[in-house]
């Protein structure tokens, strides 16, 4: 996502220069190193992700056996010695989430650590470039998964090009955050490696687990090498074309759509399979669209995205619906108690939307974006920075007659992808707040900080000063170093107007009319709405000083009633954030709660309360069963709800999103004997 | 079960003898044709049965094609025109029901057309005995699962014995109803051509759905043709020795299970796979074991008996929980709202325990056996004769997120086994009523009606006046021709003591102690227990007068707390009959009743509801939801149950056999958007 642009001014601290693509996406994003926070609700999760997450993180890869993996593979001795063969990325994703971090919190020893661990690797890579501790250790024995031989079960079990791609992802974010090559270096020979064995003319696969696509788009990026695009671009053909799966079959094992390899990508038209393989490939398709010009990729990837919003997305952005083969499910398949919601999987949506907003530059995938990142995607990590959530339940009931989702957040996991998915994620999010075209500079997200985005040429300034997402009065004082003609376009999400999400999948149901208004130095201005933004278009002047206000009313969320699971109930949304209620605040019940057509809402901030969260209560119709259990009655309570990332912090409860309107019938749960 | 003392003495219209077993059950019993019912509860079934019932059945088997495929069959021309290969044998058991019916209602009408029937049959016949439309009809094309040759996929598909077992228990009917052998004839033939390929030196196989095997056993009984008897043994040791089965599988068809095939016989100690396969083996293991004192075989029908009764059976008397292959379920595993229950396995469960009271003489097995009879057995068939369930629910709800099995009666299916087979079962009620050992006469069943019975030779008569099974009054006339020594065994059920069923799988638990009082002549006597049966040993002259008061209490049953669906639940019965709620008595709902510990219920009989029921009544607390489906309360108001085998005779609606006795936790179901 990084542009030359940028680069030549002096932003970053890399200090090679190559060529720059002849094609690209439209709108050129701004590097996260141009933009530091200086908000409530990010920086502190940047913060802990600096001090608990990433540390944790790096010990766990210690105390598992991950590292020892690659100390084994260097001294060509030993076993294998924890569960998966894509172990190896944990380690990668740290680095690449630890490198942000440094750009962020300059950190000597950190820097020092991460440089003994990228030694090891070096030390792990076999002399052509390969490298997969979980065959280089004992080449004779490998892990099961891995194969016999390199790259003969690329296709189904081994994650070897899945390891590539994660040690590409890490060498980008290290390289441009210190400008050392060390772990770049090893990236390259790798790269070289794959290049050399993948290709039309050599060895044909689709790699099993999608992102070497992407991180060879990276490499390109850095290097301007052809090779790297066209073997990602290869990668991307290749799906589609194997002949051993049978295309009658409805198991997606079987006929390949659990890989999204069922057909090829340019006749894909929806979004299936694996949620975060099928993320990773959205995205690099979306590169290589970009970077190549290919029409037909466009088109597969904008049907895919149609697809996902309006028949495949949870109302708190969580994707991927289903447990078995953690894929997406059929059209409006959005089962409540079953909801799988990967962490990884709302990580690789915020990947794949920001490349969609970059390709097309209209506000409804940063909307996507936003609601992803605020509310399912970290969900995935406690307040504490070190208990994390694989899944993201939709509701926890306590009654043993449901099934629950993971109730409780863990520390770690055996197959261990989304804690050091977050660790990367989490300090690259300033990387997503501007974008530019031209001289029209997007405003994306509203995050109090400072900022520095070229303009003709020259750095403009732009100061946010907001109390989002509790708040949509914003501010931002613009300052080019002398007065200057350009565009800021300024964000307006869907949730500010009439639109829970660009599509009918969900929508407001309570009539309010909200409007935005905008002023520059108290005055207010008319502003054209283009593609979801409001442009203003002035001669900024240094110290300028612009107010948006977006109306954060409790909006009533209605699902599109071919979701079975949502019929007759809604959900709570307020500005960004998709609320919850949780047992904590509700007597220990949530499950049992009525949120009737004529309810109203206060909404107040708690500081106090999980790190700070503006709260909403009303008094609302709650079922409750008598102490002697012979009795139903309906009793109106004051009844909470908390943000939906803020759940799952005080113990293990009921936790609902959605809530009945009315009641058609009930059931009875006897007590035991 | 005719035992030739019975026919020897002229009860019986067949006017052959042959030779008598050595061995035989140690338990003797009453033949149908020895006992006339005038009560109010059998007698208007049978009539209806006769009147409506057979002939919807005949007129059915010849509009769908199945008297077709026999006419087809004999014509060696045209395509097998209904669906299974089986379906030859609807046919053969409404012969059996009509033949059983003939003997309690002289109809020359029917009698002809049956004859009509058995020449299309006889004609059928291949010359070597053969018998199988499937086939006979182009044997160039044979139906898909009869396979190209004969028997070759008896194992799993081709029903060719099933066939021939129906045909066998049909002709034993029918000769002993009419006196003729025209099917006879025709089975015999059959018979000996199956005893010619089937045995240790030929041709081996485990029969796919038995039968076969307590039909050969009815024509030894006929011939005393020994082969008869030891291919019928043959076929039961040829379970468990096929070696294509994958034994570590868990999948029923892939381990055997479902066939009852997974492991010899000898050693099977639990009831496992199709329901009625296993209901019509265990019958036949009890024969065998019976007829040739085989005491392997005994241990394995002993075990699997307790098995049944101490874990796989409903509190209605159903077996097979399971609908995935209509078949038993793990040890336990009674699901409410997917109980199976097929009909013709409450049938096959009647034959079978049958035989176990006649091994044993003991009264749990007639227990069971009335349990079925008046509940999950009868419940197949409405009560207009002509509407059958497959399967008997044990819940019906409303809500559209609960499956249910199904809800309402069916005319007839496609797979038709079960309203053919209750055409059978239903006139052949009499013979379960009476059996002899020595001088001992068993009382089984509590039906008005007379009956005579051999004792040192002589009959006895016997006049039962009673009002059952709505009081447990019982009047019993005793008048042997001369004054005579002997013994009435009197069935005391468990239900009339303190065991719901003869194990802790159900059982009562509202501390009563009933006591049943019994007199004779007006004077109290006392009576030993003796395998529960009440000994009176006296000298009974004519006219002698015996009379039982079995309390008819509402009980309170609950379930092992092993019944996942059942805890924290109870159900009702009232004498033999276990009770639900159905919606027509309760305001359209079932599923919302509370049945707290302190519930007392009023027993009434009403006459003109479901052709006469004891209603059960009581002001119970019941969860209602307002008009405005906002609030759920608790009101009390009067719930009615009904005996369960009424149920499904006004309509579609909820049904509940099991109530909550307390309320753990509730389930809102909102109305549709």
């Amino acid at each position: 996502m990084l542009k030359r642009s940028l680069f030549a001014i002096g932003l970053l601290a890399a200090n090679a220069v190559w060529a720059q693509p002849k094609k690209d996406y439209p709108v050129q994003a701004v590097n996260f190193t141009a933009v530091q926070f200086t908000d409530n609700f990010w920086l502190p999760r940047m913060k802990i992700n600096h001090t608990v997450t990433i540390p944790a993180s790096f010990a766990r890869c210690e105390s598992t056996g991950r590292v020892k993996n690659f100390e084994m593979a260097a001294a060509h001795s030993g076993k294998f010695c924890t569960t998966y063969p894509f172990d190896d990325t944990d380690i990668y994703k740290t680095i690449e989430g630890a490198s942000f971090s440094l750009s962020l919190f300059p950190d000597k020893k950190l820097e020092a650590y991460i440089d003994s661990l990228i030694d090891k690797v070096a030390k792990a890579q076999e002399p052509d470039g390969y490298l997969y501790t979980a065959r280089t250790i004992d080449p004779t024995s490998p892990h099961a998964w891995a194969g016999n031989e390199r790259w003969v079960k690329e296709r189904e079990l081994s994650h070897e090009l899945y390891n590539a791609g994660h040690l590409y992802e890490a060498a980008y974010a290290h390289y441009y955050a210190t400008g050392k090559k060390n772990l770049l270096n090893i990236a390259l020979k790798n790269a070289d490696l794959v290049c050399s064995v993948f290709g039309p003319d050599k060895r044909h696969v689709a790699p099993g687990h999608e992102i070497v696509e992407m991180g060879l788009v990276k490499l390109y990026r850095i290097t301007g090498k052809p090779e790297y695009l066209q073997t990602a671009k290869f990668f991307i053909e290749e799906r589609g074309h194997y002949d051993k799966y049978d295309a009658k079959s409805k198991d997606p094992w079987k006929n390949g759509a659990y890989w999204q390899d069922e057909v090829p990508v340019v006749d894909q038209r929806e979004a299936v399979g694996h949620a975060v393989r099928a993320g990773y490939l959205y995205s690099a398709v979306a590169d290589v669209a970009a970077l190549t010009g290919d029409e037909k990729l466009l088109q597969a990837i904008d049907s895919i995205w149609e697809n996902v919003v309006t028949k495949k997305i949870y109302v708190q952005g969580g994707l991927g619906a289903i447990p078995s083969g953690e894929r997406f499910g059929d059209n409006y398949e959005l089962p409540n108690a079953t909801a799988y919601n990967e962490t990884c999987a709302a990580i690789a949506g915020v990947y794949w939307n920001y490349r969609m907003f970059l390709l097309h530059g209209e506000s409804k995938y940063m909307d996507v974006l936003e609601k992803m990142l605020y509310n399912g995607l970290i969900s995935g990590v406690g307040l504490d920075g070190k208990s994390f959530f694989y899944t993201n339940a939709m509701q926890i009931r306590n009654n043993a007659s449901h099934r629950s989702m993971e109730p409780a957040r863990s520390g770690w996991f055996e197959c261990s992808c989304c804690p050091t998915n977050l660790t990367r994620l989490i300090p690259s999010i300033p990387g997503y707040v501007y974008a530019l075209k031209g001289d029209a500079v997007y405003v994306n997200l509203f995050v109090s900080g400072n900022a520095s985005i070229p303009v003709h040429g020259k750095p403009v300034n732009i100061v946010q000063q907001n109390n989002y997402p509790w708040d949509g009065a914003l501010s931002f004082t613009v300052s080019p170093q002398k007065s200057d003609a350009f565009s800021l376009l300024v964000r307006i999400p869907g949730w500010a107007g009439n639109q829970a999400i660009p599509s009918d999948l969900y929508s407001f149901t309570d009539n309010q009319n909200c409007k935005v208004t905008i002023s520059v130095n108290g005055q207010p201005v008319d502003y054209i709405l283009d593609k979801g933004y409001a442009v203003i278009k002035r001669t900024w002047k240094k110290g300028d000083v612009l107010k948006v206000n977006m109306p954060m009313n409790v909006r009533r969320v209605a699902a599109n009633e071919k979701v079975k699971d949502d019929q007759g109930k809604v959900a709570l949304q307020r500005g960004p954030l998709i609320y919850c209620a949780e047992w904590a605040d509700n007597d220990g019940k949530a499950a049992n709660i009525l949120l009737p057509a004529d309810a109203a809402f206060q909404a107040s901030f708690k500081p106090d309360l999980l790190n700070g969260v503006e709260i909403l209560q009303s008094d609302l119709p709650v079922i409750t069963v008598d102490e002697k259990a012979q009795t139903v009655s309906t009793t109106r309570k004051t009844v909470t709800a908390i943000p939906y990332y803020a759940w799952a912090n005080r113990g293990k409860g009921e936790m609902m999103v959605w809530f009945p309107v009315k009641v058609r019938d009930i059931d009875i749960y006897p007590t035991a004997p």
